[in-house]
């Protein structure tokens, strides 16, 4: 069975919780507390040098981290991820502006103000607002008249946006004026096996 | 004929053009001084709305984005693409890596310093020394005994990788405690058709 090291609060680690559980894939579920420093131990370094989770044990001693990757590594052969080369190729090109354009900005924000350090981060907080806009504003052009970011239907591409998108709100960044956005939402969540962001 | 959207100074251009020469794929370039704001004219903004380069525009008309999900397209069917699950999983790992860990660390550094904004940004590129460092760190650990990032042989992930790295030095990060970085720039500089950053 898979072991996937976690971190509950992790929009990150939420991408393959929704996928696993979209897959009907079961696993074992480890908590790494990283605000305990868990993820920075010589025992989880061993399982990802890079000291960040999620990371996926696909067997005893065998680990695959970065979320993106380890979507794409379940989604292989699976409906989530086209077969077509240029919808393929769509595909990741939303995860990596995701990773690039989008976690930097609401995703940062979102963890210094879940974790109570908006006066640490007064500074950088204002400095995320533009960029993070930005980003919501590049999936709102697409989704104000696509139903999903590729193809038209759910693909890994909406799992790895929504995860963070959904609760943009508890970065600092309010999609009222992102209508395609919060149409979009409701159609991934209304995907079967879907699961909350809060769920283990 | 393909059309590459690019900017030669951008490692993250090279690693499309350096893609495309290796695989014998005749190309025109289209020079975007993004230093000019070329890459934020409306014009521009239809071909890739988050206002980036490299773009590649498959047919007319036909615009993708992002480095990494250009050499996916590119890499399909070919060597520089491993066919196993796994392997072809910590490929997308360390493009993953490469976005989120290096990237913004290491190339933000030797954009500001390439063009003289040392000044402007010197707080910023102290704080960017020990995450590019962190970055260079983990990918020692692999190459001090390993001659290549994945498989053991020459993948995509040697290029989004090779693209920042070789060039770490112009960003103010010194490779003199990284031998088997430094060995992997030899191995990868040896590859068949390998061309330099600098050429078009």
């Amino acid at each position: 069975m898979y072991k996937l090291y976690d971190f509950l609060p992790s929009g990150n680690g939420y991408k393959v919780r929704l996928l696993l559980a979209q897959l009907g894939i079961a696993f074992e579920r480890i908590e790494i507390d990283i605000l305990q420093g868990e993820s920075r131990t010589p025992e989880f370094l061993e399982k990802n040098p890079n000291g960040r989770i999620p990371v996926l044990e696909l067997e005893p001693g065998v680990y695959l981290s970065e979320s993106n990757a380890i979507l794409v590594y379940l989604g292989q052969g699976t409906n989530f991820l086209p077969i077509d080369r240029l919808e393929y190729a769509r595909v990741m090109q939303w995860m990596c502006f995701e990773q690039y354009s989008h976690e930097p900005y609401i995703a940062t924000s979102r963890f210094w103000l879940q974790h109570n350090m908006a006066n640490q981060y007064r500074k950088e907080l204002l400095q995320k607002q533009a960029p993070g806009y930005a980003a919501l504003g590049v999936m709102e052009q697409r989704l104000v008249n696509h139903p999903f970011l590729v193809a038209d239907r759910y693909t890994l591409a909406d799992i790895a946006l929504y995860a963070y998108t959904h609760v943009a709100d508890e970065g600092g960044f309010s999609l009222e004026n992102f209508p395609g956005i919060r149409a979009w939402i409701d159609r991934v969540q209304a995907q079967p096996q879907h699961i909350p962001i809060t769920q283990e």
